[in-house]
């Protein structure tokens, strides 16, 4: 390896708010030269980065449950790395750590930014890089507690999960499977569909770019839907409303279709089903869960290891200058398994 | 009095499917001779009838908490009558009951249908006839149920109630009060608002004629909306939605700006608030509580009887063949308090 400072940090930064979808000039691509990190502090190479649907709502501007990212600011972006200069003790050179890298190649992670960035260590024995990024990262812990402390799953009972090739579905499905649960997807399209019940287990799928969801729906709930857990919002979420039964739990993780928006959202017009049900509908958030990541972490490396889920990932290339059209795949619903970009090879 | 079979029954039945706001062509008004109760059964005088926003969705066609009225069929109405008959040894002449009469004069219940009427005694020294279908009687066991069991109210929290000055939401407020929580209703013009705070003792109303929702919501919330029970749906939900805060219940209670649409209902577009807060929305309905209505009943009595808690009826005259026009006032905001026809007297 050459000196760190021969080195160049190619970095992807926000330069525009966007309106609908994100356009090519809302980035910039700069470059800096690598610096030594500070006392206490890590540099990482960015091995993979991890390209998520809540990516678009950081980039508006407005209160969420994080802050926004900064115009000029290199894009948030969570990735595996392999430290490459350390001045932590806690750190040795060639350990492989998950954090907010952001979208660039080099991460300079002073140790007062270790938590906000969540800076862990992951071992590569127990899942690959990607995986981390998958069922093992914040996709599979946003599945864990949303399926399991939110909806509440019991055996016997119907979820359906929607974006069930995606990263939090396809995870969602097989853990309510794993549970005793009768488990419907909704994909688009039918190689998808097909990928989701003949290789993930689903009981059904539904291609909602087939048309006639609300019969789908009906024929592969017949019993009804006890749980669904939402990942895009719009006119699927209000259909199944209409299809739910007493005392369910409707999990609002995401709303993909609603991210690009430039008129208003469109909310749920059959929420009243709500009120005939006794029906609840709960958002999540993952990082409110982070004290249990280990147990969820733990519980789903073992079923990896068995066999008994499955992970998919797609994986691009291409570098960082390759995220801005990376990221508009997740968006026309392109990806097929978790998105992630790789960066580097080690 | 004379001989029941020489009294006639005044009825008002629905004759069509409203669309929009009900008309006098959507009710027939007919009459019959009164019958002897059937062998066990009780005939009932009626005294004062309950008009509810539940009403509306009664008269629609479709699958919803209870089957709709059907065409012909004397309108379901609950309310409180003197049994005037009796051929069961549970029930005397002069006994005070709550039932679902119906819009009529008489209702000859038998003892098959006890039941499904909800057939109960009312004990008048605890509270008067429109007492008990108001704070004692359905929208009292709402307001107790929904804030109680869904709202689960933690002393020092604000909740936020619409349709204050109604039935369910002036009690709302009031054992909101008692819990010890701040108190914001939401009503239509400065007199009901007056009324709520100067008369009820909640801590501001929000006018929400006087337009500036979320500036006036904002104002009177400064730290948030922990609940918000919600009777109204439509723009007023969505502007809470705004100012929810982490971990808030919204409870589901009913959406009287949406009953008589024509159009389809308006969903909640800033639904995702309930994931950037972690908060739940979840619907109600009275019935589940049965069970457990005179633990609460007895509290609100209780209530009453201290003066802890006040009780507000709107008591319109003019017999069942008012009933088409005092119905309209609950959709239009006309009422002050719990909307009540008085039929009879004793």
């Amino acid at each position: 390896m050459p000196a760190l400072t021969a080195l160049t940090n190619h970095q992807v930064r926000l330069a525009a708010r966007p309106v609908g979808n994100t356009k090519p000039s809302d980035w910039s691509h700069t470059s800096e030269p690598v610096a030594e990190p500070s006392e206490g502090g890590v540099l990482v190479k960015t091995l993979v980065l991890s390209l998520d649907p809540a990516m678009r709502g950081w980039m508006n501007e407005g209160k969420s449950y994080i802050p926004p990212v900064g115009i000029g600011e290199v894009m948030r972006a969570g990735g595996v790395g392999v430290v490459v200069a350390s001045k932590n003790p806690g750190y040795a050179v060639g350990d492989h750590v998950y954090a907010s890298l952001g979208v660039q190649e080099y991460a300079n992670i002073p140790e007062s930014e270790f938590k906000r960035a969540g800076l862990v260590k992951v071992d590569l024995r127990v899942g690959s890089a990607t995986q981390w990024l998958n069922v093992l990262g914040m996709p599979g812990m946003t599945a864990y507690f949303g399926l399991i402390d939110v909806g509440q799953p019991k055996a016997g009972e119907t979820l359906v999960v929607s974006g069930a090739a995606g990263a939090v579905g396809q995870t969602v499905g097989q853990l309510a499977k794993i549970r005793g649960l009768r488990v419907v997807g909704i994909a688009g399209g039918p190689a998808k569909c097909d990928w989701v019940v003949k290789e993930l287990g689903f009981d059904a799928c539904i291609d909602y770019k087939a048309g006639k969801l609300k019969e789908q729906l009906r024929d592969a709930c017949p019993k009804g839907v006890d749980i669904y857990f939402d990942n895009v919002g719009g006119e699927i979420l209000d259909t199944v409303l209409t299809r739910i039964t007493r005392g369910a739990r409707i999990v609002i993780c995401g709303a993909i279709s609603q991210y690009n928006n430039t008129t208003p959202v469109q909310g749920p017009a059959n929420y009243m089903s709500l009120l005939v049900n006794r029906a609840r509908m709960e958002g999540m958030v993952v990082f409110d869960y982070v004290d249990r990541y280990p147990v969820a972490i733990a519980e789903m490396a073992g079923y990896l290891k068995t066999g008994k889920m499955k992970s998919k990932e797609d994986v691009m290339t291409g570098g960082v200058d390759a995220f801005p059209a990376t990221l508009l795949k997740l968006f026309s619903g392109e990806n097929f398994g978790k998105l992630v970009l790789q960066v580097a090879t080690e």
